[in-house]
Formats: C-alpha cells, structure tokens, sequence
C-alpha cells in the first residue's frame, strides 16, 4: 500500500492501440471492433469480469441475473432517480445517486453474502466446486449458528415488500437447468434448509440479492463484482424512471412539514 | 410544474404486484418472471425505454452499441474508478463517481447530438423518418453552419486520443446490415460530408458519441435515453478497473507538488 | 479548449511547501499556519473565492447567510440524505447524494439569478455598482418581461412550503445594516416591485436563494459561487439528519405500491 | 430496524414553523431568524451537531479546524472536482464527487481513529473525561499493540506529501490555549509516544485527521461527526478549485496511453 501518482498505471482489462496502421481497443486481448457485433452484452460483462468469454449457458445465466434484476418498480434507487429529476438534475447525476443508494441494508446484501460464502470456501479448499455435500452442510450450520450468536440475519434471505421474491427461484432454475449451479449454489439452499430449521419449519427463501450471489459465484466470478450485477442492470431502471418523471413535470419531491413529528 | 410530496405517484414502467395468490413484477405490462430467462439484457433495456420488446434486427444492433461501449481503457471514468479504490471507498462509490463525470465536455455530446437532431427533425415533420434526403441535407448544412456561427463544434464528431474512433463505423455498419439506419444516420452522414466540406475535404468522422445518438434515434427511442447507452455499460468497466485497482492495493492517488505550475 | 493530461496543472488558489526547512501551505499568499486560529470559517471561505481577506462587516453578512442556509429540517437534501442511512451508506455517500440533489429547480435557482444579474450589469457596465438607479429599473423592466415572454418564472423569488422566506428578509437587513447592500440587492427589489406590479399588487418575495445570489454578487464574488454558499453550510444538515437516521435505525425507505398509480 | 415508508419522520434537529402569524425554522429550539445575524458559522455547526450552542472557547476552536481543513492545495478531492470540471459537469456534482472521495484510505482515518478512541474510553467510564493518565496510558499502549497484531497502522498518525503535517500541531496547540483539550487529545499524544517508543524514538506525528478526531471528542461530539469536520469546510476547496479549472477552460483531463503498462 503505497502512495501512487497519477502517472503509473498498469491494467490487464484494456489496451488501446492507435498507430498509423490501427486503430483499436483490446478487450482482455479481444479486439473490441470483432467483438462488436459477434457477442452479446452479457457475454462482454463476463468477459470484462472473468478475462475470457462465457460459454452459451453462463452467458443465458447472466442474461437471465440481469434481466431479472433490471427492474423492480418505484423501490429506493428509481425513487431517489425520480426525487432527482423533480429537481432538475442530470440524468447522469440521478443515475450516480441512485447506484449510491446501494449500501450495507439495501442492495449490498448479496455482496456481503458472497464475500461469506467465498471466504468460508476458499478456506476449506481451493477448489470450492470440488467441496463435499457434508461439508457444505457444516459450512451452512456454521453460518446460521454463527449469525444468530450476533443477532444478525444472513445476507441474501428474506425480503421486503413481498410474501417471497418471485424472481429468486426464476434465477436460480435457469442456473440449474443451464448446469451452471455448483457449491455455492448448494450452500445457498443449505443455510435456507438451517434457517428453516430453526423457524420450526418456517421458510425463509432466498431473496434475489442471495440468488445473485451465488449465481455469481458458481460462474466463477469474484464476489466483488457482485454488487455489479445489481448495479449495472438497475441502472437501466434509474434512467427510465427519470425520464418518466420528467415527463409528469413534477417539480420539489419532498415531505409535508405534517408527516414529521418533532418531540419534546 | 407543481410541488410534489412523497406519497402520489404515477408509473406505467412497472408495477409490483403482491397478492396471496401472486408475487410478480410486471414491466411493461410484461410478467418479469417470463421475460426472466427468455429475453437478453439488450431487449429488456430496449422495452424498458420503448414499452415494447425489439425485434430480432433492433436487438443485434443495441447489443453492438452496449459492447462497443463497455471498455475504453484507463479513461477518464475508470481513471475515476481507480483513484476512488486507492481512496478506500465502495464499489457503488467509485461507480457513481465514474457515471457523474460524464458531463457536457465527456460522455455527454451523444445526448447533445441526439436532441439537436430530434428538434430539427420533429419541427418538419412528425414521421421523421419520412423526411427525403434533400430536406435532411439542408438540415446538414444549417446544423454546420449554426456551429459555426457560435464558434462551436458539431457534438458527436472528432475524437481526441484516436486518429479515428475505430468503434463508430463498425456499430453504424451493423445498424445498416440489421436494417434499423434511417434519416438520423443518414443525417449524421450528411453532416459528417458537410464538415468535410468546409475543411477542403478533410474528414472528421462521426465518433462512437455520435453513431450511438443516431442509431438510438433511428430506433424510435427518445433522446434523452441516448446517454443511459453510455453510462449503462461503461459502469461494468468502472467496476472491472476498481477490482484491478484494488488488486494492485494503490492508495491515494494524487497529483506530486513539482506537477503544479503556481503562477506568481 | 485543448484536451489535458494529468501531468500539467496550475493554480492560485493555495501552494504546498514542504522542505527541510518548512512545511506550509500557503493559501491565497497566506500561510495557513497563521490563518489558522486567527480568522473565522467565514473569513477563510471568502478568502478562497475572492483571493482577499474580507473586511469584518463582509465577513458578519457571509456568516448571516452561512448560518441561514445550513438548515432548513427534513427538505429535499436532508431527506435524500436520511434515507442514505437508511439504506445503510456511508456520511460521505449521503452527504454527496444531498448535495448531487441541488438541480436546477431546487437549489440552483439562486445561481441562475445570480448569473442573470451578472450578465446583464456587466455588459451594461465595467463597475456595475456606479449603474444608476433608474438603469437598473430598466433592467427589472427587462429581466420581469423576457421572463413572462419565455413563459418562465424570475429564479429565486416565491417559495414552497412557506407563506414567505423567514430566512430571505433577515438576511438581506444585515447585509444593508452591514452596507454590503449594493446594486445586486438593489436590482433584486426592483424586480420584486416589478413583479408585484404585474401582480396588480401581489407580492412574490425574494427567497433565500434569491437574495443570497444578490448578496453574493455585491460582496464582489463570482456568480458561480453562489450555490456553494448553499452547498457548504447545508452540507452540516446532511450530515446532522444522516446521524440522527442512523440512531432511529430506520431501513429501506420507500414508497408502499398503494402509494402508486398504474395508469391503464 | 423495520423497513420504513418515507411518510413517518421524527427529528429533534429543526422544524418548520408556516401559520398565518409566523413563519420560522426552529434548530435545536432556536428561532433561525434570531440566529442569523448573531452567531458565527461554528457555533451554528457545533448548535446542529451537539444541541446547544458553544461557548467562545468551543466556537474558537471549531473555527480553527475548519479553517485548518479548508484547502490543501490540489490534493485528490481537488484534483476530483478539476476533472469534473473538465469533463463539463455542474459544480454541484463536482462537490459530491469530491466529497465522496474521502474513503477509509483518503480522509476517513480521523473518523476512525475517533470511533476507535470513542469506544475504548466509553467502555471504561460513562465519563471518559475522568479517566486518568495511568489507566489512558494503557489503552495507548493497547491501541499500538493492538494495529502491530494486526499489521495495520493506527489511523491519523504520520502524512504523505509532508515530513509532518503543518496544520496539526497548530490546530492542537489551539484547543489547549482555549482548554477544550482533553482524555481524547491527551490519549492521541500517548498513542504517540507509543508510536515513537516503538520505532526507537522516531516520531510519527499525528496529521490533521487525528487531530480533528480528537478536538472534535473533547467538544463532546460524537465520533461520527468527525467526518463533517473535513467534508464541510474542504467543499469549499473544491468550489474554488472546479471554478479555477472552469477559467482555465481545460477538457477531458486524461491519462496518456503511454503511461499505462500492459502486462503480457
């Protein structure tokens, strides 16, 4: 950890080419103009993630995450995009606030479920996927046992808003049908099978932040980028509501002074 | 333009719908649950912005337009991406920071463009796609001439850190095979010979700003939506270059005292 | 307009100094070492924008109008700002989010006036406080009559939410009281008498952002630092409100779907 | 923490007063429009934060951490808000992206070594101020010992860019002439005592974080304001630095393909 100026860069994502002959912009050593036209959106997010290209059934996968998590009607982000445009910002500035809407309690959940699980597997081996059925069963105990000694609820389970997530279960049949759930995927439903246990049966499904999580896992991808498969698709959200909203030309989105209560 | 409170809302983007008997998002009118695994991102931004789905053609051209705009290397956002992890913020911090700095002067001449093409165009007709080529190469000239009247540039054309931008006609070429291009391309390629006009010949292609405004356009979207095309995929490269930076554990990056000039 | 890398910087504003011999900054030609402790907030906030030291009365009505900006309860910015914390952000995060809030039509409605004035008096004069009475009056004339032509209202005068700025009139007393008054504030009653007018009587007051913009500019600032007058003591608010969220341990902030109309 | 609707508030900070007889904004219980006028921009930040207003000693040394924190010259927050600047964007946004740089590497160290200090001596005595040197020199001792475990530094201690930090020392002098110092200030130069025995007497000073961090818990004010202590007087900084770089009309501030290395 070492100061850095503003000279010393150093990336293995993109280069830029531009000479007398060529002009181009290598993508993971891809040429960006091949690319253009060839391969999907979803692919070109794994590849910027992964360093190589997904094959057809990741890619349906990923497609099937964002798409599902592109929307989700006036929820925090789109309402912060909306406040914005009553406003007169930008849309950009809209977007940027609603993607910083996403912290610890709202949209981050599935992050911190992937650092978990990634921590408590890679742990046990370096090769997660290869990580036993049993094992597993213990890691899910563990993380149950280990929340409820914090009084903390596990990331990724349980959602407002709706009896259950009904784009969860959607998500997370196309990575099995797709043969691309795995260990983590597994574990996911372990810790719900924990978690029910303890609730005297009562289910507590895994939300689509926990989904996600997972799903982003088993394809082998870095639980940092997580929150991207959040971020990246809702903000397609955040744009549409602005406009929307603009449109109604409402102006000064704010709270009547008689919702507030001011104690003595 | 009236005050807005909090609790009046209006949207016909989607509707979140939590029964006893059904939990589903519908997105334009759409049960997300469907769309989830039977459409690509690329056609769900397209009906999230249009209200309906794309055809197979308008798919393949918005998912060319959303690749060739993911990465660009270290660029001013991912520059911006990467300062902020040497800062030690999140990653929704650091992706916030990179969409804001898309303003007028980066990012931001696509949008300029597009309303500037959409005005002219809808003022003479409400089909624009019916106005014949010499009415479109009179607005070629006017729109040249205007810039050069208040000593401006055309937004959308030229491209600094490239002889030419080697994404633009690879995206528009596509629009052409695919069958979307129309009178805002041909408008742009009317503008980009009168530009060449005044400088004796010497081109100044239409950059990649430029070639999203116009297919955007020419796919019945409204203007305003032409910088979510930007901001939308270019937040997967400033979440790819936060990782790597993080990766690499920089910290502060920042400016050395003998790079600044103090004028007396 | 040259495009710049990030090697070549200039600045007047303040000088690092780091020697064997001294460790400084030096801010505007002053050391901070002595600033500091030996002038106010006010002083120093007035000394980066103008390159001087204000005189004490300049530096009483800079302090008049910090004080009656930094708060104004749960408003736009410190509602965004709360529901930041509620989604579990960082200070920094809902800090930014409040401030990224100040639009165009809330907020920035002091900077557009503030500008107006700044245009139309300095093209009119090099010295716009020797600009006559009477030529100011033209210029309300003026401003008053684009306004209704364009179908736009004057920036920064009526108010939601209050009957009249409480905050408005104060502050401009101390600014007369002070004789910081000058043709700023002056142009700023003529217009409010020429709305009034209109009005057949009415009054529309000059609110706070209006009459900061007019005290801004007759303490011989910039236009373009008017929204940091709001910015900078607001900021306090944000960061007061996010604090006081957190300890109430609100989570997810939103808007119940029967709060939302699905128009057919 | 229960999911709240943006309908039900409480707050304690200020509220809005508009009947037909007064129109006013309580803080704290003051009338704003009394305020104004009569107290400084400190002693309104100290009223919003800890409830009451300061005494003269108090206001004095706020105002010397917030003048010592106003500008460093072109530091990364500045070096932000210039890009921004060059990029086309609103001063507003350039302000947020500034203030959202200051993460858990750049600025945010005073904030934690607050929380730290805060909850070391809170866990001792309900009244940290009675802790005597014995038992403060023990936690000192354990703090040092504690971030050698860890391999981590103790956060406000020692600075880049500067063989020591010219503000700190002065800021600390000042809260001991005024006699606000305290337990927190007293066990900031214990931990560095610490710091120096165990490097055989070479110094690491404490940097204008720590001592922010540590004026501002000896004013009584809770460990989570100390981030405001920086963020509202540095946007001042960035203000003047976005308006500088504006005058100097540079554009997409960049870095040189040539600067970047590609590993193979």
């Amino acid at each position: 950890m070492a100061t850095m100026d503003m000279r010393t860069w150093r990336t293995g994502i993109a280069e830029v080419v531009s000479t007398d002959t060529e002009e181009e912009i290598l993508v993971r050593g891809h040429k960006l103009s091949e690319l253009t036209g060839s391969i999907s959106f979803a692919d070109m997010m794994y590849l910027m993630f992964a360093g190589t290209l997904p094959t057809k059934a990741q890619a349906r996968v990923i497609d099937a995450l964002l798409v599902a998590s592109v929307e989700h009607g006036i929820a925090p982000p789109s309402m912060i995009a909306r406040c914005y445009a009553s406003y007169g910002t930008s849309i950009q500035s809209a977007v940027a606030g609603g993607v910083m809407a996403f912290g610890d309690r709202m949209g981050g959940l599935g992050e911190q479920l992937a650092k978990l699980m990634s921590e408590r597997l890679t742990a046990i081996s370096d090769d997660p996927q290869s990580i036993p059925e049993e094992r597993l069963r213990e890691v899910a105990r563990d993380v149950v046992a280990d929340a409820q000694t914090k009084g903390e609820r596990v990331p990724g389970y349980g959602i407002p808003l709706h009896g259950m997530d009904p784009r969860a279960p959607k998500v997370m049949g196309i990575a099995k049908s797709e043969g691309t759930f795995g260990v983590f995927g597994r574990l996911g439903e372990l810790i719900e099978e924990e978690l029910a246990d303890q609730r005297g049966g009562r289910r507590v499904a895994m939300n689509l932040d926990g989904v996600g999580a997972v799903v982003v896992l088993d394809l082998g991808l870095d639980w940092r980028t997580t929150r991207m498969f959040l971020i990246t698709p809702r903000s397609v959200s955040m744009g549409a509501h602005f406009i929307e909203e603009q449109d109604q030309d409402t102006t000064w989105r704010h709270i009547p002074a008689d919702w507030i209560d001011y104690p003595d």
